[in-house]
């Protein structure tokens, strides 16, 4: 009666989602402040000052016509802002026209790869990676490729990926800070990666598009810095979002910004906007480009992040767990006590405990925990760690 | 290089919107108060009383959460809202759990589609109809079917529907009020089509759905009622918006009502969020879901409206335009002076009147004038009008 592979994927549907709802059930069982939900990276934390004082100014104000269509790219003046900002971050010269402003970065990424791909097109992942882009790929008529982890660092592995990329390799998919590692991949590492890329798209007579999904760019910690995604490669795509770095998940504001060192720059952006357009987005929420537009240099807490990491990361460590310490995002990825991740999980269930098994990130024997919540949560839930290591001792 | 389809899609991509661009140009000439620019429904008006208020209440709270991530479907206490004003309004029992917020009713149909189709499924509509639809059926590999207009009503041809109907056919789309002629299809005609739809589902053993894309449905003039779509049809999905009754087209808040009558009702409802999360939507934006909750009975000044469309026809008839006088929506559909719309409409371009060729729409022959503009506007463009006709007399 419906679409046979959506009926088909509802089932091996996000394991986030899942747990997040299981979670809203514990809590009514046992009361909210008595389970340590883990689950989702939906943010504590309200939007900076800035933003709270920009939406004031526009919805005080008597602006006319703050809620109608503009332009598919969205308002002018934001995307000048925001062009302007990633030019002086890469050097590389970049204009309002280089820009969309999308329903966050889940938008963008599918306007992205249905502005790139055509038929059987690879879209080429580093496991351990955000599942949903093997729908979103999927939406398209791509297929995800998918390289195994190097556990041992959570960088990516190149010699993977210099055998995986083929004649039908399009789009080659980066997020750092990582989502759920908290990785940040070094500029070399990142520089070695292009020089693989321009040797197999010389070999192949191809051309291959890094999408950089760096929603997390903002979330750094001991002053580590995010190499230039637009420098580094020629046919560089950043999709962003503010949802993590303004606290504006709900509202759904982020943006793609195209490399001018593409070729046919202008026909890519025309493919933007139209697809923009006809997956149904039409633009991105007007208020809210307004806002972020107004409120681009501000962020969240850091600090209050770092207090979490820290915290969490010498109290796991210190039960036992092993676990490489995140440089950004607002996750920790420790092995799991046992091989069978799902196994693992569901057993810290008993404790409360809402966290989510590595196989929903294609790095099975691993779990992610989500930090972004009350520093209380965080301190409370150490007990219940002890408890479930104990466990598998 | 990018998607071929896409690329290609590039050049036959929107006249609405290529108007609209030279419109921008034609203003930057001669001065915006000189150009007579009918190209895109982008409401003038600003959003009623009720929906600012609202948007000042909440930015001003000190509210907490309010611009999180919430379930994917919506917030609960506004699609109960939803639910109820139209169970109130349909007879038909309805809760939460039949609702969907959505980015938009352009991002409602993709979710919607992405949903129901399987590859090579038809979707029927009747011409004259917003062509949208076609990239919106092709995004998720469905095939629209469109169905010839009946020029002396612009009501359905519905012989042409009982031809077309086959095997693969899943989904009816209407829209009544209809974008571009304005008609409101009567219940007479809408309770024919049900009955068509249901002896050719028995015949083929088939379930079609209909999707009523009603983002006109408060912009009603003369007292006419619309048809309750949930009481008609059985597999009635409705797809809304309130970009036009509220003034909010730049928001990008609508929302998607599924029948309780629909068989497994439940999977669809799943598949709808999986949907709307998987395209990248992931929640329709927060915080005006909260405004549209708390203005739901709201509208914009519609009399404003009823005053346009009485001018204009009042004065396209008097020069001599044929046209079918609308019920509804902020368009009128004359008559093109020539067969050639296209070359009209270039030809109107002259006397800086931007309209909207039929073949935009299906609809060859005729022209769409949206008259959701300020007065003025349409005052002083009665003697480009008149000037126009003149040379075809």
């Amino acid at each position: 009666m419906f679409s046979e592979k959506v009926v088909n994927n509802l089932s091996k549907s996000s394991w986030i989602r899942a747990m997040f709802e299981e979670g809203a059930k514990l809590a009514q069982k046992y009361g909210a402040e008595n389970v340590y939900d883990f689950s989702l990276g939906n943010p504590y934390a309200e939007p900076p000052e800035e933003v709270i004082e920009s939406l004031k100014k526009h919805v005080l104000s008597d602006e006319k016509g703050l809620h109608r269509y503009m332009n598919n790219a969205g308002y002018q003046e934001v995307r000048e802002r925001i062009a302007k900002s990633l030019q002086n971050e890469s050097g590389i010269e970049l204009s309002a026209a280089n820009i969309v402003m999308t329903v966050g970065a889940a938008g963008g990424l599918n306007v992205t790869l249905k502005a790139l791909l055509n038929p059987e097109d690879e879209v080429i992942v580093f496991a351990p990676y955000f599942v949903e882009y093997n729908f979103y790929a999927d939406n398209h008529g791509g297929k995800t490729v998918v390289l195994p982890p190097d556990t041992s660092t959570f960088e990516p592995d190149l010699s993977a990926l210099e055998e995986r990329i083929t004649k039908k390799t399009k789009v080659l998919i980066i997020n750092t800070p990582n989502n759920p590692t908290g990785v940040i991949y070094t500029e070399k590492t990142l520089k070695e990666i292009a020089k693989i890329i321009e040797r197999k798209e010389k070999e192949y007579d191809t051309t291959i598009f890094v999408i950089s999904d760096q929603p997390y760019s903002e979330i750094r910690y001991d002053e580590v810095k995010l190499p230039s995604i637009l420098s580094i490669f020629n046919n560089a795509i950043v999709v962003n979002s503010f949802s993590k770095s303004l606290g504006l998940a709900g509202e759904r504001i982020g943006y793609i910004a195209a490399s001018s060192r593409i070729k046919n720059i202008d026909v890519l952006m025309n493919a933007l906007s139209f697809c923009n357009r006809t997956l149904g987005f039409v633009n991105a929420p007007g208020l809210f480009q307004k806002v972020v537009g107004d409120a681009l240099t501000a962020k969240v807490d850091v600090e209050a992040y770092k207090k979490r990491r820290d915290f969490l990361y010498e109290n796991l460590t210190r039960i036992g767990f092993e676990c490489v310490k995140p440089q950004g995002a607002f996750y920790l990825f420790p092995k799991a006590l046992i091989d069978d991740d799902v196994e693992f999980v569901k057993r810290a269930m008993k404790y409360n405990l809402l966290l989510v098994p590595g196989s929903g990130f294609g790095c099975p024997g691993y779990f992610r925990i989500s930090y972004c919540v009350k520093f209380d949560r965080i301190k409370n839930s150490i007990p219940a760690f002890e408890k479930l290591a104990k466990e598998f001792k």
